[in-house]
């Protein structure tokens, strides 16, 4: 489903939610390639498929093994038997080339055209991406219906991304785009991939805590003779004591290190008869 | 093959050839998708293939196909039988995972990811990142040998990142944030960004350091009952690896430690009449 567009509940046209881009795949060859195309489309919130005159006929069985979870999308793909038939309701639509062949057109990358068509879909404007098939590309033709091209920073040396690769730089860039604030600190989901440090269960230690540990391994040391001699031990200790601050321990931590202190020179005090 | 480092001579650390993350498949299972994910490397910029233990054997028709025109990263691609053999020269590590599954570490995306990786490169630390097979991802084990982990900002409902596409989003940003104006905000381009290191004579420590470290402090620690019950033990281990990554560990550190388990243990062989 489109994401509603709450924040922006003041201005009347972002009220209607917003309509994310279309993938145009332009006669695709393999249905692997439009299942894993479907699969990076659903990992970031694109849900319009629609396909040109797929090689292999449809449905394509392939296609829908290779979307894996995705393939609900696979199955609401929509078929054309031309590429103007596939823009008919769109607005503003790019066409994905390593060449712009002569053509004057913007060329954008996934990361400027992403939040570009955002903000056309925040205007109400039905957006698209074209692709071409896996030999060839888009035909000069189909780019020549495009309002700008997009094409990625590819070495050119090995310049050679695949068709769903292309669908999933756009797609993750688009992704990336929903909260511009927000590039690279918080994602966009409440999900699995929210950046920090994950601690599940523990918090971080308190000072009293660290405290303790530092009096007790540095007890231990002192017994065993390591932090010597004298003049070097207040630089030993503080280098240890940065460790520990630097690794950002959590309660869990401190308690497992007093367990190793002990545990260490427990083996100290052997019996004696 | 690592690339030569032939301009550091002179001790100008500054212009000294820049090296690329390593890329670490672990268990990968399917030639294509290594291949894919070769593809996916070439496209942006990264050369260091490594496999671990790779299920169908190496080398691999099927992963050289599907690379194409890098088929040449995949005729170089090192082959090593355990993920710390793999891991051996690099200085700093992350995990791909989804689902950080109860460890304490630092959460980056693909795009804090790349620049922080860019910044240690830039101040020569080598880097790499590991990635799991198809059907689990990286186990736990695998995990906790990372300094980081990288998780794409994936739809929760659709989420199902293959391992060439995770490649991809990481390589993708690699190469983006080869031109710091290209992202939108600032990172730290002009020289050493690394965290944790305090004292200009050390330096970040190896994971062959670190991982002869574990096995000290792992053995005393087994010879101290304290990894006890053996259920248990696992946990355990990953969760005491993970403070010293967490900590970034330097040479000095590890010598530090050495000396730490070795002055605690040595009490426990008293002199005996």
């Amino acid at each position: 489903m489109m994401e509603a567009n709450a924040e922006t509940g003041n201005r009347t046209e972002a009220r209607a939610p917003l309509i994310a881009p279309a993938i145009v795949l332009v006669r695709p060859q393999l249905g692997e390639n439009i299942g894993f195309a479907a699969r990076a489309m659903g990992n970031f919130g694109l849900r319009d498929l629609r396909l040109v005159s797929p090689r292999d006929g449809w449905p394509n069985d392939k296609a829908r093994a290779a979307a894996a979870v995705a393939d609900v999308i696979v199955d609401e793909a929509k078929v054309y038997d031309t590429v103007e038939a596939a823009l008919q309701d769109l607005n503003f639509v790019l066409a994905t080339t390593a060449r712009p062949r002569g053509m004057v057109k913007e060329v954008l990358s996934p990361e400027t055209a992403a939040p570009a068509l955002r903000a056309r879909a925040l205007s109400q404007e039905r957006t698209g991406v074209m692709f071409g098939g896996e030999r060839n590309g888009l035909d000069n033709d189909s780019i020549a219906l495009a309002d700008a091209i997009l094409t990625a920073p590819v070495d050119p040396e090995f310049a050679s991304l695949s068709l769903p690769q292309a669908v999933l730089l756009f797609a993750y860039e688009w992704r990336k785009a929903e909260k511009p604030e927000g590039l690279g600190r918080v994602t966009a989901f409440d999900g699995p991939a929210q950046e920090g440090v994950a601690a599940p269960d523990t918090r971080p230690a308190t000072r009293a805590e660290l405290f303790g540990l530092f009096a007790h391994l540095e007890g231990a040391l002192d017994e065993a003779g390591f932090l010597k001699p004298p003049e070097k031990r207040p630089a030993m200790v503080r280098s240890i004591r940065n460790m520990f601050h630097r690794m950002g321990a959590t309660d869990q931590d401190v308690r497992t290190w007093r367990g190793i202190v002990s545990a260490l020179t427990r083996r100290s005090t052997p019996p004696r008869a």
